[in-house]
């Protein structure tokens, strides 16, 4: 009888939906452990019901209260939440958000919320990897709406809200000329626009804004499959949060139905095995060269050598066969 | 007789200081011609003389302007200047920055700074790289103060910031909590901490706040070799200015005279040569599998595959020896 790796085993009480096995995977999950990867394979083929829902958008937009305030509305429509903090930022280790009007010791001791904060230190490198494993372990383990938060600035983590279901971009009033920049360059990537702070006396000014730099980006081929919508919410008072939820489903449906949900569905996982395979790549890599770094490092420091001859040095003995 | 390629003819004129043949380089460069590699070859024994300085910040903190008001007074005390944007959303292209007090044009019209934004898109995963590249040209060209601005979010951005000799964090106030948690994360990467917009009456308390923090983080260590000074600036009144540069020019004679001088030369040489050596890697590694890549992604949309074995599948036919 073949015996049952710790990972298998473990495998059984995440599929369960046990909260502390699936923290546990979710920490092998993140260090890269090889030893896990099997249970990661089951996982994987168990994971696919989940509506997978990337959020981002610039520091100080509100987006952080915006997921609390989103899941805790999910949950009462009876979805079992996963929220996916990759921002290094987010005040959910903290344990209080909004100050006292919305704790997230209510989400914390609601065993149908999973929050899961990355912490950047352990994944140097592969944050998007080990999104992706965290993701199928809630998925599998029935957390039916997964949330994924990332700041809106940097590319990996602007990628990373891309490689989901359904991208939300949150934009709020009052933000600066500077940080308005950078949200232009992350309108395209928005299957749904939050204007957050609604109850701000400013925010139809940022929805004016926001539409009219729509309307000039807006291509013929978009307009005709999805309308992307723009949702105005207050995380103060609840406004616009049915909508959201609304727009949410819809786009769900939307992509069930069109040759987008297809070709969404093929971007993700091309994001996903590119990903995966690069972070193995370079773990071998760096295995195998450690021990060459030091004195390579030492010569291009003193400009014995350039740095594409040192690079080339440290990649000696590496060969990819053409397939 | 050797016949010089065209990369050759323009190193001279990069060596010579030409503007153009600069930026055409660096457009080389950026792309990874590897026609080029020559004559970058050459251009890093020629460099190693400038001061570079990373400058990072949360969106918001005003180090655009910062950057852009450092330049004017580095370039007053006789030095060539080299801004390098990474952050995406720098001002730079627009041509004009902090309304009507300073115009960027100004400095474009001077031949004695060089700004170049480094757009996200064309180097894709290689940004460090080409920001490495770029600062070499700039640097055997003549420019002996280099500016590296990148928006203090996203791990590749504040790594970049990091890979200089002295690296400025810009705080400011009347950022929101959700900011300052992000900039909490970026306090022990600073080798001088800059409070800009230090006009607003609210700077006092960013001031204060800031001290706090960095006295709850301060090592033993830290304070035997380097007092991380705290400087405040307005771009506005230009307050502050001389004393940073002051500070930039006691943190370059720390560094000549320090054994820490040595080890930074060796970490900017060892993140260097890593980032060189695996934008290589995946180069060549996504060259030799474009073709197996639209199969084994289908599979894993399908999920008749795992993300590792799909990724394993693709590096089928990669070995590393050991060395």
């Amino acid at each position: 009888m073949r015996q049952f790796t710790p990972s298998i085993d473990l495998l059984s009480r995440v599929l369960a939906g046990e909260l502390r096995a699936m923290a546990r995977l979710m920490t092998r999950a993140e260090a890269g452990e090889a030893e896990c990867r099997e249970a990661l394979a089951r996982i994987y083929e168990n994971a696919g019901r989940a509506h997978v829902v990337g959020i981002t958008g610039v520091p100080g937009s509100g987006k952080s209260t915006l997921v609390c305030v989103l899941a805790k509305h999910l949950r009462t429509s009876g979805h079992k939440v996963g929220i996916v903090a990759v921002d290094p930022s987010s005040p959910y280790t903290g344990g209080c958000i909004m100050g006292d009007r919305i704790r997230m010791t209510e989400l914390v001791s609601d065993d149908g919320v999973f929050i899961r904060s990355m912490a950047t230190r352990g994944v140097q490198g592969g944050m998007a990897r080990a999104t992706s494993d965290t993701v199928d372990i809630l998925d599998a383990a029935g957390f039916d709406r997964i949330l994924i938060e990332t700041v809106g600035v940097g590319q990996d983590e602007v990628e990373i809200a891309r490689a989901s279901h359904t991208t939300l971009v949150v934009s709020a009033p009052g933000l600066g000329d500077e940080i308005q920049a950078i949200k232009a360059g992350m309108l395209e990537i928005a299957d749904i626009h939050v204007v957050s702070k609604a109850d701000r006396s400013d925010a139809n000014r940022t929805l004016a804004d926001l539409k009219s730099m729509l309307r000039l980006g807006m291509t013929a081929d978009k307009r005709a499959a999805w309308q992307t919508p723009i949702v105005a919410t207050s995380s103060l008072n609840g406004t616009g949060f049915t909508e959201l939820i609304n727009s949410l489903k819809e786009h769900k449906a939307f992509l069930a139905t069109s040759e987008i949900g297809r070709a969404r569905a093929l971007q993700i996982a091309e994001f996903r095995i590119l990903k995966t395979a690069e972070e193995l790549l370079r773990r071998r890599f760096l295995e195998h060269r450690a021990s060459r770094i030091a004195s390579v490092t030492e010569r291009l420091a003193d400009r014995r050598l350039s740095p594409y001859a040192a690079a080339e040095e440290l990649l000696e003995g590496t060969t990819i066969v053409a397939a």
